[in-house]
């Protein structure tokens, strides 16, 4: 009984942590799911950005429909770097799995940012949304230059 | 004032509309967008796929975590199949196009029926969550044989 409850916990636990490869057949399946969920990702972060710099006019409610992608996007890839991905064609350094500790920790810090970015595209102010847009990017920024190559 | 506010409207309206291929710079980010949408959903309904056949042990916590993954992802590929993007590299078939209206129609089911998946994940209930699983997996294979190559 012990045993099947640590099973339970253990299963629970880990369904949307950080090594759970078992979640995909292949290492190559955990690579493209993680590719898969960057390139949405950047896709609606681009729009904000075109906003931020002021390349796109400013709209409060389209801000705030990427964010909010944004947000929920940032949640999903780091499952899918588990032991055992470094190996496929990635372009993770092999520093995401040294020093997991880090990579694990400027990913909690995007995840909490882009929480915060929607806040700001909620409160309808241009500066709120440019200061938290930049605040996001500089996230993604520290984490690429450590984490993954060009 | 009228063209502004006009405008205005039309920006607001086309944020997340089916064909905003403005929002993309190719037609080719566009095809890898949805591709990308497709995989991120399809490994979290795969998931879900594994209990609802019994190949997993049946676990609520899981299947919502999965199920609301789903729901969201269901939102975004769509407003990636705008004009112009029928030529390039992609297994939709010409009739997303040509049929759009039904095009559309499938994927607002698919959207519909994954809501319903997440509600009945949150019974907690196994029978409520296969039902609900099978009747989602109905609406994506009831669109990819009309609009999807093999």
């Amino acid at each position: 009984m012990k045993k099947i409850i640590l099973t339970a916990i253990a299963v629970s636990a880990s369904a949307m942590s950080f090594t759970a490869a078992a979640q995909f057949a292949k290492p190559e399946d955990a690579v493209k799911y993680r590719k898969a969920a960057f390139t949405v990702t950047a896709a609606h972060f681009g729009r904000m950005g075109a906003m931020a710099q002021g390349k796109a006019p400013f709209d409060a409610k389209i801000a705030a429909e990427n964010a909010e992608i944004v947000a929920n996007m940032a949640k999903l890839p780091w499952h899918a770097f588990g032991e055992g991905t470094e190996t496929a064609e990635t372009k993770a350094k092999p520093e995401v799995w040294k020093q997991n500790a880090k990579f694990k920790e400027l990913s909690e810090k995007f995840q909490a940012e882009s929480v915060k970015l929607v806040a700001a595209t909620k409160t309808g102010k241009e500066d709120a949304f440019k200061a938290a847009f930049t605040a996001t990017a500089g996230t993604c920024k520290s984490c690429h230059d450590d984490f993954k190559n060009k």
